[in-house]
């Protein structure tokens, strides 16, 4: 299923697209919200499988309806740095022994179409397609791989947005970089793990003003899902509505030939992983 | 004021503790928890004022009652590193030039009494007190360090409570050692602002087994309180909730000759800040 949150900010309902790709169904007389408790309440998700199948469930007219961040009450959200090959080879830096973590707060995360705001006194904002997991049951010290992946509800884009001078030149760790106001856009839709079967195999793509600038796949990543959700269990407990970015591919500003090409108010920037759906925010000052 | 929260994990109602500092007072008919949205509205904190103030408060018999944390749905755990002169000396580290940033999430927070896990395969468990602020007003961007401090709704002592392994030796940022469950004790109390005048002339005491582990005063801070939150506010927004760890004093294990005292299960840990509490940890195995 492909679960997603539209109406204004703060207002959100929650709502279904449909198989055909087109046709939101509004699901708020089914569930209050689509958060950690939904995830983790596999009855529930049921209930909506089997409206869904019925066709029950209302249409909503998507004229001028806003598409929020596809979680509500989202509790952590833990990022994995340098996870790509490629990434790690245009930073410079040795693929790490193992997985290089650092956190964005959840008042981060914004809808898919959401206005980035570039930080006031910013040289350096840069882009991050990145692969997101949701989680849907409590994970800690996870045996294996298998285990892990039956702790992921489902996937979405993420939008993990950095300010490199903040990130890696202001001393201190990465997080300083990475928790401005909307750094963090999520979604469109949540789509649950039963439709994605290989997370591996996934193509990620991001245009800034139209231009290609990534076009990586998750096949390429150095920790893979399971590894990423198993390693994380022994550090700390994942609980459900718990998101992981689980890092990006090469082509980010940083990695390019001076003058870098960071992010500007008026740019655009468009993402996308595949089965997962497309993001596209404009950049404002702050 | 001394607000707090007591009861079950997860049932905890409000209370207030009066001027007397043995009365526990039910806030459970006046307002319904202690968060973010109640230190953001002064009405409702003028009516707690004025119920005290009239006696009509009913008492609360503490015999057997659990202490939580003093602040439900916190936002994010923003922590500053390094931010003692003598603690960045007995680490070796040179005084930072700006504040050393890195988060904990908010799931690590727990009771002040409450049990903390020394994380399976932990060698290096280590205790740290520091000085908590609490945000009560929405702050990006300010402007001066008085204006910092309107925006601070109280204080509270906070364990800031970390594996140097996880955090040091095995990649990445310091997150790794510092989000492992149970990880930061808050409480017992949140005490309102208007009631710590000088939040740069606390003493900071904590002892592990009954013997004296640190003895500093906030006075020694490299970034005092004001300046910390103006900082942060050019990096991240602050939203009322938010909590921020201050930093700690000299005294941890770290800093000590080999072999170095770190935590292990069956330890005791207690730890107070001057005006705002005492707390007591048993530590046990995850």
């Amino acid at each position: 299923m492909k679960l997603l949150r539209v109406g204004p900010v703060g207002a959100e309902r929650p709502a279904l697209l449909d198989p055909d790709g087109a046709t939101l169904r509004d699901l708020s007389q089914l569930v209050d919200d689509i958060d950690g408790a939904l995830l983790a309440d596999a009855s529930a998700l049921d209930r909506i499988r089997a409206a869904a199948g019925a066709g029950v469930l209302p249409p909503l007219d998507p004229a001028g309806l806003r598409i929020g961040p596809p979680l509500a009450r989202v509790g952590k959200v833990v990022c994995i740095g340098l996870n790509y090959h490629d990434h790690a080879a245009e930073t410079g830096a040795e693929p790490p022994a193992e997985p290089v973590v650092f956190l964005k707060a959840a008042d981060t995360v914004v809808g898919p179409e959401d206005t980035v705001l570039v930080p006031r006194g910013s040289r350096k904002t840069d882009w991050e397609a990145e692969l997101a997991v949701v989680i849907g049951r409590t994970a800690r010290y996870l045996g294996d791989d298998e285990d892990a992946l039956a702790h992921v509800a489902g996937y979405a884009v993420s939008h993990d947005v950095s300010e490199r001078e903040f990130q890696i030149e202001r001393g201190g760790t990465w997080d300083k970089g990475k928790n401005c106001e909307t750094f963090n856009p999520l979604g469109p839709w949540l789509v649950t793990a039963d439709e994605v079967p290989d997370p591996q195999a996934l193509g990620l793509r991001l245009w800034v003003n139209g231009e290609l600038k990534q076009d990586g796949s998750t096949a390429d990543q150095i920790f893979p899902v399971a590894e990423v959700v198993r390693y994380l269990s022994r550090f700390m407990t994942l609980h459900p509505g718990d998101v992981i970015n689980t890092g990006t591919p090469a082509g980010v500003a940083m990695g390019r030939p001076e003058p870098k090409p960071y992010l500007r108010p008026g740019d655009v920037v468009e993402l996308e992983v595949e089965g997962l759906g497309r993001q596209r925010q404009q950049l404002k000052g702050a």
